[in-house]
This record gives C-alpha cells, structure tokens and sequence, in this order.
C-alpha cells in the first residue's frame, strides 16, 4: 500500500461524550491516540464536570481540543432532527462554544476547531439555512469548521469566511451520493476493515458506499465516534495504518 | 436628606431570567434604568436565546454586563439550596461565564463582573468551600465578584485576589445579624419605602432587620430582582432619589 | 344569530402551562369558565407543583380534566417539530399520561381525554405513524383524543377504536386546505371576532381561511389556547355567544 | 451456616438506570435473578423508552415492579441532597409512580411497592418532614414502601397506614448508629464476603459497621444497586446463600 497524497491526515473523535454518573468510552485511553478532540458541550452529552475533565486530558496529551455541539436533546443524544430557526441554533451553538472555551481557557489550551455533532450536523450539510446558523454561532472565535466535503458545510462555511476541513467517517455508511447515513449509532466495524476503508478514502479518495458503488470522497481528517462499541480499537488500526503509510504524524 | 458618603452607588439588577416561552420581567424596560445586568445563563433561568438577546439590550444600552451564575436547578429558579461539591459547584461556575461571555463578545462589550445567584449566593456567603467553588469557576476572568459584606463572600473573594463589591438588597429582608433572608421570591416593596430603605443603607449604612433592629451595613451597589413584581418602579425610584443626591451617575 | 347544530358544544383549554416560577396564564380565572382542561404533563410546560395545583382547580370547579401531552421540548414549549420514533413517541405520551392521572386520582376524578400538545398534535394530524403512536401511548386508559377532523388524528383514532373529539381552533389560522397553522405562538384575536369565526365554525361548519377562502370545518369542542395574551376575554366572548345561542351548557 | 430466622427474605434491585444513549447495568441479566425491581422514574436516571423497556422485563420474568422515585437531579443521578418542601416532594414522588403505573398496566402488572432513591431515600431515613412528603405522593397507590428500620422510614410509614419492609445493604457501608453511608456510588464488594454479609443482617440480625462495630440490624428484604460494578455476581452470590439456607423462594 502507499498514499498518493503527500499529506499530514489527523484523526479527529468526539470524547466527553458521558452525563453525570454515565459513560460511553474510556475517554482517557483515546486522547492520547487521536489530533483532534471534539469536546461534547452539554446539550447532546456531558456536563460541567466531564468538560472540564476532558479539556484537562485534552492539555495534558497536548491535543488539539476543538468545540462539539449539538441541538438540545441529551435525550436522543443529538441524534434526532429538531426544527429550530436559524437564530435558535445560532444562539445554541454560541452558548456550547463559550462555555467549552471556558474549560480550555483554564488549562491554557486554545480553541482549536468547532465540529457540529449528530442531527445538527446532518442538517447543515443538505441546509444552508442550517449551515449559516453554524457559522452565526462560531463567528468571531477564529476557528475552522470541520465537515463533509462537498455539501453545504464546504460551500457555506468557506463562503463565510471560515476554513473548512474536510473529514471521512470510518464507522458510518456512505450513501451512493456520498452523504453519510447518521443513525442512531456508529457502526462497529472490523478494525482492520474500518482501516483498509480509511486508507482507500484518505489516500485515494474514494469509498464503497452501502450500496457497493465506488464513489469518490475527499477528507484530510478521519472521524471516529467514542461510542462506536470497538473506537479504541478502530483508532489504533487506523492510526497504525496511516503511521506506516507516513500520512499521519 | 443628604449622602453621608461621596461614592458613586450603583444599581444591579438580576436580568434575563425568563425561559423559553416564558418572561419574568420587562428586560428592556429595566436596562435603560441600572448600571450592572447581571444575566442569567440557563441554569436558574434563561436559554441562548434569552441570553443574545440581553447580551444585546445592555450593549446598546451602553451597560455593564455580567454572569449570574446558578446552581443546576431550573424548575426551582435556583432558589433551592442543593449540596454539590466545591469541583461541582465551580465547573457550574466557569461553564456559565464561558457560556455568556460568548454572547458579550459578539456584542463587542467585556464580561463586567459576576455575581452567584440565589441558593448558591446564600450558601457561598456562609461557607467558605463554596465561595472558593466561585473563586475556582471564576478564575482568568479577571472581573469583580459582587456579594455581602462581613460574610465569606467578601472574606474569600478577597483573599482569593478578586476585586469585591458589596451589595445591598432593595427587596429582601435582612435577619438582625446582617444576613439577607433567601426565599422563593423576593418581596414586592412600596417603593418609596424601598428607596429610602436604600439611602439609609447605602449614605448612611444602615438599615432595619425584619425584627426591626438597627443593623450596620456596607455596600457600593444596590440589587433589584426583576421578578420582585413591581421591579420597574423600585428602580425608578431608588434612582431618582440616589442621583437627586449627587450618589449617582 | 341561530344555531343549525343542536348540540352541546364544548370549550377546551390548555392549562397548567407554567413552570417552576414561570406563569403563562390565570388558570383560576379560567377554570371556571372551561368545560374540558388540557393540562400540561411537563415535557412542554409545567412540572408535578403544577400539575397538583390545576388537577385540584379542575376538581373544585367540577370540570373535566384530560392529559396534555407532548414532545419532550420545554425550551420550545413543545412547538417545534422533533423527529422520534413511534416507540418513543408512545412512551413519551403514555409516561405522561400516567404522571397527570396520579393528581386527578388523588382529587377523585377521572382522567376525561387525551389531547396531544402543539408539534406533536401538528405532527399526528399529517403523519398516521405518529397518530399511531399516540394511540399505542393511550391504549389502556380507554379515554377519547381531541383532534381535527378530516385528518389522520379521525382517521387513526377511530380506526384504534378510540372516541374521537372534533375541535375547531379559535386562536389560531387556517390554510385553505382546512389545516391549523401551528406557530410559536397562538394568535391574539379581538373577542368578539374570535366568538363570532367559532359560531360560524361550530353552528354552520364553516370558516375563513387565512387566505379569506370559506371552507368547510366540522367541530363539536372549540379550542383556546391559555398562552394567546386575552385567553379569558376570548373565553367569556365564546362562552357567551354559545350560550345565548343554547348551543352550550 | 444456618439461618435464625425463618422468612422468605427477597433481593430488591434499581434497575431501568440508564438514560438515553447510556447503561448502567445489564438489567436483562439481573431481572430474572431478583424478586423486587425499583425501576427509575426519569428523575434520578431512565427515561420512558427505558421504563417501558424495564416494566416488560419485569413482566416477561414474572417478576414484582415497584417505583424509584427521586429528587428532580438526573447529572446528580439523585445522589445529591436538595432542599425542596414537603410539597413539592410530595408533587415529585406521585408524578413519578404515575408514570410508572402507566407503563405496569401496559404489562398488565400491578405496581408492588415504593422505594424512594438515594438522597431522597437519605433525607426521609431523618426528616419525618421528608418521609411524610413521600406518604403524601404515595397515598391511593396502596402499595408498601420499603426503607431502614428503626428510622424516620419505618416510623412515619407505618404511623401513615403504609406497609413497611425493611431492607438491608449489600453494598454500601454503616454507620455504628445502624444508618448507612449514601455516597455518590455503591462499594464494589467482592461478592462472597458480601454475600456472608447479608446472611449475617438477614438471618441473625447483625452487621459490621464502617467502624467494625457490631451492629444490630432488621431486615426482610436485601438491597443491590445495579450501578455497582459488580451487581450481577453479588445477586448470584446472594441468592445462592440464601437458596442453600432455604431463606428465599
């Protein structure tokens, strides 16, 4: 195998993803194997405590801790669709992105990224609408927006003026369009498997969607969600791969 | 009447305290009329909504604005004392500062002060692990903490390196050891009575407990609830005799 | 004015849509003057105090007294659209439906119906698998649903065997297909405007769209909403006209 | 080993503790292993997919179902004291057995018993003010509430007309007044000394305080938490004893 694009990938997972006396991942194994920490805020998961424990993992392993958030519902942990206005989930994601940054400011680590999480997310790659309220919410804290390439997540936020990075997901279908199927869970995909997709994806810039049509992608950062059953796993393939390939620091 | 003492007073009032669908108070009304907003962050009271907006009505009115910081409770407007550790209570602390200070920021006007709220105001001045808790939420902020005088609020605040401003209460009684007493919800005062209440306090420094002993006190600033019932006319008042005296600006 | 219909029409409200210190309505004021309370469950509005208090003002006053359910969204008010499941959906209700029976048991009187809240009730009236679902939730309590004629709400309610109560909605506009527009906020009419579109409604079946097209309606409850801003002028107007007409008891 | 005592002693368990996106336990496994299950209510922890979910299992293992009431603190999972009136107690204790009630009747189960949670289940052991706002939410379901003997439980239960059952805990330490230590979470015991441990309350009426005092105590029924860490093996390990002895069915 070799990567015929000559650059540094990263590895991005959602973490802090616990509430109160819960949890979903053994957040402190993750951290040190992964560039980018998208830090839940309080509304799809977590809560002051877990923030404040992750953005101290965060600094410790010298990881770069970015802004996760999520429509209001720890209930359906931000996976189910809400209709709000454009002015409801600016005002939404403002709120998260402030009190994250409180947390990382007290480990003096800077904001480093906003990655919108579950059904918000969904919505603002097919909404613009939804996308604008996204970047109404992150102005003026200087930070790229991750998302999918090609939808309304690259076309709204680099026309705003944010730089965009484009990301693949390991353990989520692709539909033949190349939009990701977000359900109520990850996939528990085979390590081996979900890294063999990864390097085709990051590399070479296509993937098999469900339906086993090869459609073409473009990503510089890999996703990896903490509750997918098997992340810790998945991510040591993945990073083992890209090592190996030299296409990841 | 005259003003036995020559500092400029201020008046603080607790704004932005409805929730969703619901409002307390005509925050628009009452802005123009104080000098520091202490707005609420979604944990006693408000959303992000509530939050852009009173953000935005003390910026153009030109006000100081600040956290008002809350014990978890929403359904018990954070009037109900709740026993969270000292880690607890100051990630509530900085999650709600991160989190309006966002909102201050878009509006080109710096975090003020802060100021607790309610159970946890009450519980800080009497304990010094929760008025350090504050101090921990508090910490990089850099603004005043407001709170009691004589109690751990200034004891603590102090010693911790913050600046503190005392306060006094328009609408609360006061217990004969100087203690204001915390209930449900704030009394509905004559307002005449209450801003002689508040001369007496703030130019002469003393005032009446609900026992009706004599008691000293020592403040710079006097508190306003926006849900006392009759909010508007006691700041009116309170205002009209302080600058008649030259106490205010 | 005269009455083609000889029946006894209703007036259904509602009610207990506080929470914690918020109030939206004076549920006092309007008791008496209702036939049938809708009262909150607390994924919209209200919480166990005021669920208590209004199950005990529907007693004293001798009305009947029916649960409110709706999508768990307080900070929407349960006005804005959220995609769940139809088990999660019929949990959501039949939990809520349990919560408000325990206070009508405790004041000795019997859960009377069952009317969905706001997107939820929007959501029913369009989509058979949410109206389902409401059934699922309510099997059991052997109670009639309050809804729209000519929707899924009839045609879903009747064909589970429930009795199905046809409602005309006087706070709120109609498309020209006969469709409630459901938005943040019911309309605040003039009463006597209001009471005369509800016996135009009620008495001979007929209503103005929003577009000023006469359709057809078909209604035996007329609705008001306790939030509308002159829910108990619009009340008494109603309440008025019907009786002169002995359309109402 | 032998057993003075000759009842049929029963294993009680709070099952239904997750939330959402979150587990605690495998209360499949455990359900058929139990004879009493406290099932959340959604206060403490649970939601009512999950308390559906739950009032299945129990119905599908033939088993009795009682509520877990707690106070409004799902971060704190319940665990944390809050000063809330008798009434407003009260109003939570009734809105939560509702709810479960409503998912019981559609297993077509009878609710069997009350058992409050944690810090509510603390604060009533001491406050007959506590355990009076918990007969008040409990009255009409006639039901018995399980509790600590010789404590403000069994005293104002059994004084308010309700059956009383005493219990003992697997995993949670004494105190050498015979009251127990309600922390943030259960001990992990290892499961044969807690086992002996129970033989030792239930059949000779003794127990080893936090202090290694011997400890009278009274008990027909024996509690674990299925957030223990090891809940499963400490009910197979409990059970076992107790079946040997021949002290449960």
């Amino acid at each position: 195998m070799h990567c015929e694009r000559s650059m540094d990938f990263t590895i991005n997972c959602d973490l802090g993803e616990g509430f109160g006396r819960y949890r979903v991942a053994d957040d402190a194994e993750i951290m040190p194997l992964i560039d980018l920490a998208n830090i839940a805020c309080g509304f799809h998961a977590s809560d002051p405590i877990i923030m404040s424990d992750t953005a101290r993992l965060a600094a410790a392993a010298g990881k770069r801790a970015g802004a996760h958030p999520s429509l209001p519902d720890l209930q359906g942990f931000g996976r189910r669709e809400m209709m709000l206005t454009r002015y409801e989930v600016s005002c939404a994601v403002r709120y998260q992105i402030g009190a994250i940054k409180a947390f990382l400011d007290a480990e003096n680590i800077p904001l480093s990224h906003v990655k919108p999480h579950g059904a918000l997310y969904g919505m603002a790659a097919r909404d613009e609408n939804i996308a604008n309220a996204i970047c109404d919410g992150a102005e003026g804290f200087d930070v790229p927006i991750l998302g999918l390439a090609g939808t309304a997540h690259e076309h709204v936020y680099t026309k705003r003026g944010f730089d965009f990075v484009a990301e693949f997901y390991a353990d989520l279908d692709y539909d033949d369009a190349g939009m990701i199927v977000i359900g109520r869970r990850p996939q528990t995909r085979a390590a081996t498997a979900a890294a063999d997709r990864v390097v085709q994806a990051l590399c070479h810039g296509v993937t098999l969607s469900a339906n086993g049509l090869s459609i073409p992608v473009r990503a510089t950062s890999v996703c990896v969600h903490s509750d997918s059953g098997n992340a810790l796993e998945l991510i040591r393939a993945i990073r083992n791969v890209l090592s190996t390939l030299g296409a990841i620091q």
